[in-house]
C-alpha cells in the first residue's frame, strides 16, 4: 500500500461565490464603520472607482446602491454631485422595523408590550438628559394635544409627544426603536371608538404629568408615571379593539 | 389691467427625480408587504420584469438587489434560481441596528441602558409564553457557562442565554432589538480584567435563578431577578471598563 492509497479522493462541495457588488459594498462599509472614510467625505467618481477595483460600471453601481438602502452613503445628482459618505443613522433602524412590524401584521400586543418595556426608560433618562429645547418640544406637542379638533390631529401630536421623550433621552437605541414604533402607535391607537373625549382628556392630563416629571429632573416619578400612562392607554386600546393584528399603512 | 396681468409668472421648481429602480422597487415591496406576492413564491424572470415594466435590464438588477438588501427577497443562482419573496425578519432589523452600533460608536451605556429597559420584560413575557423547548435551550445554555472552560466560551453562552429569554418571550420586537444587541452585549462584556471567576459564579447563578422562574412560570420573579442580573452585570462591567464607546468588530 502506497502513500497514495492512503489519501481520500479530491472533492469539492458546492460553493457560495460572493457577488461582485457585495464585495465592493462590504469592503466601502467597512471602511466607512472603521471611520477610514469620513462622514461627509466624496467618495470617487463611478468611472474612477471601476479603474481602481476593475470591476464593471453596473457592479459599481449596485454597490453604492446596496450602501445608499443602507444609509451609508447618500447619492446626489447634477453638478457637485456623486456619493457622500454618511453614518447610519436612527432612521435605518426605524425602516427595518418598519418592514418587520408591516410585513409580519405585528400583534397589537407586541406593539404594547415592546412601548411599556421603553417607554418608561425613555422617560426616567428624559428626566435626567433633556435639554431646555427638547422639554419645549414636549410642552409644543401637549398644547397640540388639548387644542387638536381632528382624530389626526391628536393622534400624531400625541405621536410627538412619546418620540420627544425618546428623543430627550439622549439613547441613541432606545430612539431608534421609538421613532420605529410611532407608525404603529398611530395605528393602534387610530379608533374612534376608542379615542374619545374622556381619553383624550386622560392623555392630555398623563402627559403634562409625565412633562412636569421631566422638567423638574425627577427621573422616578417621570418613569412611574410613564409606565401608569402607558399601561393604562394599553389596556384601554386593546379593550375596544377587536382587531388581533395590525396593518401598518405607508403615507 | 387685464386678468393676465395679475397672475404671477409661472416658475418651477428645482424637483427631485425618484431613481427608476427606487420606484420599481417601492411597488414590489408594497406588494411584498400587503401580502399580494405570497412568501416563498417566485418573482417572475429578470428579462419578463423588463418586458412588464419597460425599464431597463439594469434597472430591474438593482431593484432586485435593493430588495434584496432589505431582506424581502433572496436571489438564488443557476438552475432554478431567480428571486423569491421574503418575509423581512428579525434580522434585518438586527442589521441595521448593528450598523448603527458599530457606526456610531455607541456609548456604553446606552447598551446597558437598553438592556435594563427590555431585558426584564423579555424574562416577564418567558414565563408566560415559553415551550419546553425553549426552557431547555436556557437550561443547555447554563450548562455551558457552568462548564466553559474560556472566555469566549462563557461569553457566547452567556449571549446565548439573554437572546433565548428574548425568543421565549415571543414578542417578535423585543426579539430582533436582542439579536441586534447580542453583538454588542459580547463586546461590551469581553473584558479579562472583568470576568474573573467570581463574576462568572455570580452570573451563572442569577442565570439559574432567572431560568428557575421561568420554568415555574413565575413572571413576577422573572423580571425581578432579570433586573437585579442586567442591574449589577452592567455596574461591575463599567466599574472595570475604562472605554466609554465601543466598535463591534465584525467576525
Amino acid at each position: 500500500m502506497t502513500a497514495e492509497d492512503t489519501q481520500t479522493a479530491i472533492r469539492l462541495s458546492p460553493m457560495a461565490v460572493p457577488k461582485a457588488s457585495d464585495v465592493l459594498a462590504t469592503e466601502i462599509r467597512e471602511r466607512i464603520l472603521s471611520g477610514e472614510f469620513a462622514e461627509g467625505s466624496a467618495l470617487p467618481p463611478e468611472r474612477e472607482l471601476v479603474l481602481q477595483t476593475k470591476m464593471s460600471r453596473t457592479t459599481v453601481r449596485e454597490a453604492l446602491r446596496i450602501l445608499e438602502v443602507q444609509g451609508l452613503v447618500r447619492i446626489k445628482t447634477g453638478r457637485a454631485g456623486g456619493a457622500f459618505v454618511c453614518k447610519p443613522g436612527e432612521d435605518s433602524v426605524a425602516d427595518s422595523l418598519e418592514l418587520l412590524i408591516r410585513g409580519r401584521q405585528i400583534r397589537l400586543t407586541s406593539v404594547h408590550e415592546t412601548r411599556e418595556a421603553i417607554e418608561p426608560a425613555c422617560a426616567r433618562l428624559a428626566a435626567v438628559n433633556r435639554t431646555a429645547g427638547e422639554l419645549g418640544v414636549l410642552e409644543k406637542a401637549n398644547e397640540t394635544i388639548a387644542a387638536a379638533k381632528t382624530l389626526e390631529e391628536f393622534l400624531q401630536a400625541n405621536v410627538d409627544w412619546h418620540v420627544g421623550v425618546a428623543i430627550a433621552s439622549h439613547n441613541e437605541i432606545l430612539t431608534g426603536v421609538m421613532i420605529a414604533l410611532s407608525r404603529a402607535i398611530y395605528t393602534t391607537t387610530n379608533n374612534e371608538g376608542f379615542v374619545n373625549d374622556e381619553v383624550r382628556a386622560l392623555a392630555t392630563r398623563a402627559h403634562r404629568s409625565v412633562t412636569r416629571a421631566i422638567k423638574e429632573k425627577d427621573a422616578d416619578a417621570a418613569a412611574r408615571r410613564m409606565t401608569r400612562h402607558v399601561h393604562s392607554y394599553a389596556a384601554a386600546a386593546l379593550e375596544v379593539d377587536d382587531r388581533v393584528a395590525i396593518a401598518v399603512d405607508q403615507d
